[in-house]
C-alpha cells in the first residue's frame, strides 16, 4: 500500500532550538532512499506504508538517542486504491488549475 | 518503544456521513486488544510502536475494503525515554492540577 | 459558521512537564463558557468559528505569559452546512452502530 | 502575534479528485496578500494570527459556497517570543546545518 505522508516532529523538552534535529531527521530519512522533501512547518515523503513508518520510528529512535527526553510527532498520511498517485503528482494538479 | 497516539480517520469520496466507517474503526480497534477510547475528534490509542502503526494500517485497510477510494488520516504520537507514562495518567495529571 | 474542533497545544522551550500548560489551558476555555472536553491528547471545543479561534489565541497568549517562548498547537477542525451537529451527536452516533 | 501556520483542508462529501478545490483555495489565499506556498500535503501561511484565521475562515466559506457539505481542516501553527522568524528562515536554518 502505498503513501503519501507529511510529519512534523517536536522534540520536547530539548531548548526552543529545532534546527538541529530538523537536520538529523533530514539525515535519517536521506538513509532511507525514500523520497522526501523538507518544508516550512514539516517534511513530507512517500513510500510503502510500513517503509515510511519505519523511517518515522527511526527519527523518534534518533532523537531520543541525542538526549530528547519526548518527542512528539504529527503524521498526515493519504492512501487510494483508485489510482496512482506520487506527490509530484498533487501539487502538478493543483498547478494545472491555477494556470491562465 | 510505547506510544501514546491518537488519530482522526477520514475517508474521502464516500459520502457525507462518517460514522459507518468511524464505527468499523472501533470495531477494528476491538480486535487488536490495544487499549483506546473514541472521543468527538478521533479515537486514541496506546501500545507498542509497531502494534498501534499496525491497527491504523488495518483500519486504512478495512475502510478501502468497504469501497472507500481513498483515506486520509492524522495522527498525534507521543514517545518518552524518561519515564513510563500511561494515557490515562496524562489525564489524571491535569485534573490533579485543577482541583480547587 | 459553527465548528467541532480539537486541539493539542504544546509547549516548547519550557521543559518536560506539559500538565502545569495544559491545566492553565483549560481554565482559559472555562472562561469562554464554549462547551470543551479533555482528553488523553488534546482538548475538544465547540461554538462559533470566530468564538473558538479567539479562545485557542487566548491559550497560545497565556503560555507566553507564562514565560513559555513557543507554542506549537495542532488543530482540527469542522464545518458542514447540511446539518447541524453537536460534539456529542457524532460519539453518539458511532456509539449507536456499534451496539450489538 | 505573528504565527507561522500549514493548513490542509479536506473537502468531504464532494468526490475523490480534491486539486479543484485546492485550486480555490489557492485563489482565496492569492487575494489576501499573506505569504504562502502550496506543498504536496497542504499549504503554508504566515501573518498575523488574525489574518491567517480569517483567511482560512474564507477558505471553508468558499468550499461550502462551491457545494461542498463538510470541510475538514487540519492547521497547525507556532508562535514565538524569544525572537521574530519568518517561514523561509525555518528552511534555511536547517539546511545550513545539513551543508557538508
Amino acid at each position: 500500500m502505498h503513501v503519501i505522508a507529511g510529519f512534523t516532529i517536536l522534540p520536547l523538552g530539548a531548548g526552543i532550538s529545532l534546527s538541529p534535529y530538523v537536520a538529523e531527521v533530514e539525515r535519517v530519512l536521506a538513509g532511507t532512499g525514500l523520497t522526501h522533501e523538507l518544508h516550512a512547518n514539516g517534511t513530507n515523503i512517500e513510500g510503502e506504508w510500513d517503509a515510511v513508518m519505519t523511517a518515522i520510528r527511526a527519527c523518534h529512535e534518533t532523537l531520543h538517542g541525542m538526549g530528547v527526553p519526548r518527542v512528539h510527532t504529527v503524521i498526515q498520511l493519504g492512501t487510494r486504491t483508485d489510482r496512482d498517485q506520487r506527490m509530484a503528482d498533487k501539487v502538478a494538479s493543483v498547478r494545472a488549475k491555477l494556470r491562465p
